[in-house]
């Protein structure tokens, strides 16, 4: 057998996810129900749609300067077709970018027991180790990460791992020179992983709420016809060897 | 200026998608709604969002045979991080896979005003012309449009291009052989053309309905720690020239 | 049966590259001999080697500012592996950044028999269709084309496709306004036309010469440390609407 | 400045790689020196050369079964162009494909002053840690290593990184039940190493040489013409929920 899923059924032409009949979601459920189903392997309650609702809208585009949407962009203005270009922005999704969500995660799962935060904060500022989830490179102060975690406690969901999230970063705030903020990436982590999602399938909730975002971008860059893109000589500064002969 | 956007502004910290603020979106607006925000440049109505959840819904996830399924669990297999897995199964959704919803836009919109669609099914018959979005590489029947179409009947969304794709099918099953359905990439395609959506973005809606379900495929195969996916020789035929020496 | 090739045999844990042991391959002949080999099914002669190592050298980088550079430069600072990396530079190669050799040769492919070549040029020009392979965003005058041709008349393979190519450039260059010159991607596409390749072959060859260059460009991003690359906010202009109530 | 490079520098019009005219370049030397050259700093003496060719010649094709080659067959059969599929290829090559390369010679460089090796190699397999660059899915002995360590002895290459690779070696078949041979990725590593390659750099070798047998397989794919790929619905096992109503 070549593969085995538990995620997806088709039989006699019809499709049945996690054992729902697809064509029944369609009509009877909304995506992001069918979202947490898919990935879940249940259905939601309202209270889990609604928060789900709130981290996905929270991540849905944050510009073309990113990472991501500046490379789906470039890859876009090379006229390339649209899921190409998407697939590019979505590579530059790594460590740096978007990536700390799953870090934060793993931090925090792993140190939910952890009576002594301030000591262990402390420990890793002096082994100038960086806690995923925290600073962002622009914002002083993430918005965001507040009204996601006020909208897990309205739907009852902030739990150990957000309490922990928030420590942590006081600690952190206490300790560092300037504001190191609880970010969107961390804030996601903490409150997923209060849900009850493994740390493992945290980032592609950020790439789920991530790609409309792209794709808007990608669109606007198709339907804007600005020509190839490319980086302009004078912000280029050659530092190898002068010309030689062969 | 280097990149001129519609999409988000950020200003004092704070972003705004389309005008509205990103952290009220989160706490009021679904993220289906913000979805179409981001792609449409405003709010949905309660229909339009009835419509869209029903459209994403229906093509979220069609089990790991697909092109798109198989390439990215076999990425996930060689042990990638995940985002790079996504990608890939993205990159398998050509013209063959998915493609079609982009193809059956343009046409639709081309040939709108098309009094003699017999004639013009019949005409790209004998040019052994392709038409996208008809026709299932397993389905003799595709449920899934059907149920679509009831969705944006009930909406009031059923326009001269659902019904431009129903005529077409029609006669597409008289003069063929075998069964040639309006699949869920032509019903789509005729769905988001009378929402008022431009062809070129159509595919688009396609690939953010099927991220989830890969991003969940992926997982099944990280998770289920299957080691490096390979094809068995003995399903390999060589058939060129036998050993021979320098 | 799941695949057929005629490509590599794998028999008693020997590989065969096109009937030839690799073992032997890797002692007796060059990188590039094999190269040719795996893509034309026979060793080329010491014409042909000479002549593609021309055309590969002669692509293998254009500096970090080009759409691949770009991108794989940007994908790296996310702090991604390598091959991620790659891919993603690789994905920049559209229509218009490598892809001209691609319409170049099948442009030169079908119009080989022409008699009137001016009329032609003429007349693309009247419908202001471009020709690709000719004009560069930078260069006023491609150099590396008249080494490359130099190459190909030295080595007996200055045909058909690379007068044609020559000729449709004099055209060009006289009834425009501005320089025109047949670039790189023209040049290879002539001659690799005249070594008796199909054009559906060409961009390979552009993307197998500029693969080493955006490798040499990664390792440099990931020993550079320089951080995420990102798009600072005074080079983005938001034109959109002005932050409205929702 | 956004970008600093030592890479090409281009002035006037010209071109120049680590300070060489890639004009001259491209009559004068090699594709494979120019590899050398761009990935190096400095041009190859003639044993560096004959052994980068070989390094480079073991490692073109594989068949198409490997992940990579498989991925790229299958994205190739959507109808994508063939930079698209090459891409995805190369997202296959993660940490279990190709990706022994980098984790071996990072293992040998770090170990290359270890006195006592077996009871390293003991201890490791104590922890059920799988050294990379040892074993293989299909063969029992991997001879591409022996040949590639007889041209780095022969070219004067084979130092304490090939040393150590090879002891490594002879224990491990000394302490396993089956063997554990030294593989293509070791032997490369190892080589790369005293070559003066870092460890990090090990991996682009490894795609540079097999990006043309990508473009080979990707090229009979689209000649083929065989139609999308999928998995047959009777080589995949469902086992998630029956169908249950909503």
């Amino acid at each position: 057998m070549k593969y085995q899923t538990a995620i997806t059924k088709i039989e006699d032409e019809r499709e049945f996810v996690r054992g729902y009949s697809l064509e029944e979601l369609t009509t009877k459920k909304s995506f992001v129900e069918t979202v947490y189903l898919v990935l879940r392997g249940e259905l939601p309650t309202a209270a889990e749609t609604r928060l789900l609702n709130a981290l996905l809208t929270a991540a849905i585009d944050h510009g073309p300067g990113t990472a991501s949407g500046q490379v789906a962009r470039i890859v876009a203005s090379a006229q390339n077709s649209p899921h190409t270009a998407l697939a590019a922005g979505i590579l530059a999704m790594g460590e740096r970018h978007g990536g700390a969500i799953e870090g934060a995660a793993r931090f925090f799962q792993e140190n939910k027991e952890t009576g002594h935060i301030a000591g262990l904060v402390q420990s890793l500022k002096e082994q100038k180790i960086r806690l995923p989830g925290y600073g962002h490179a622009v914002l002083t102060h993430d918005g965001r990460s507040d009204v996601l975690l006020g909208v897990a406690k309205e739907t009852g969901f902030y739990g150990p791992h957000c309490a922990l999230a928030e420590k942590i970063g006081a600690v952190l705030n206490q300790i560092s020179s300037k504001p190191i903020p609880l970010n969107i990436d961390g804030a996601m982590a903490a409150i997923l992983l209060d849900m009850g999602f493994d740390w493992r399938l945290t980032k592609g909730f950020f790439i789920i709420a991530r790609v409309p975002g792209l794709v808007a971008h990608i669109y606007e860059e198709m339907a804007g016809g600005e020509g190839l893109r490319r980086v302009p000589e004078e912000e280029i500064e050659y530092s190898g060897p002068e010309p030689r002969a062969l």
